[in-house]
């Protein structure tokens, strides 16, 4: 969570410094179909490397978008999901998702 | 304008890699206001580098969603604006918007 004087001044820019990268918007589209496990995201990520995989969920779960946790299990089992700051951001992502669909029908 | 087997199967990615990175948000969100010259973007972009300005304008212009134009004046003015195709992101960047001052409402 960031102090308010962290802030940008805009509202765009303060949304921006949050999820303003492919990879981010990427795990934020997969996360808010369900809670996943690191290997998923791996996986469904074509091309993403394990260590920005890493460093952008720890961005993430610093700034309270998202939960990791930790179920108790042999081998410990550690899934990613969206807290409820992070479920808030879904209508930029529908945004999102409507505007690759126009797109997409536009150009077919 | 990509062709459509360049286009990902997902339409958030489509969107994505068209304007996933924070400083394609931010020009669009400069060039929703108005249309800009580079030296305007470059001030109101603070940190953003001359080489990486040129490419994310060359970038969006390839995809389609900003127009370069340049005025034949002496020296020659070039102006930088969106397309028809960049304004029908309007939507996006208004989730965004909206995200941004909620956020900054609740951690203020």
């Amino acid at each position: 969570m960031m102090k308010k004087d962290e802030l940008p001044h805009c509202p765009v820019a303060t949304t921006v410094q949050m999820i303003g990268s492919k990879w981010k918007l990427l795990i934020m589209r997969n996360l808010l179909a369900r809670p996943c496990r690191f290997n998923e995201l791996q996986r469904d990520l074509e091309g993403i490397s394990q260590k920005v995989l890493t460093d952008s969920l720890r961005s993430m779960e610093t700034d309270g978008i998202v939960i990791r946790t930790v179920f108790p299990e042999v081998p410990p089992r550690v899934e990613y999901s969206l807290s409820e700051l992070g479920e808030s951001m879904r209508p930029i992502m529908n945004a999102m998702e409507q505007w690759g669909k126009d797109y997409k029908v536009q150009n077919s």
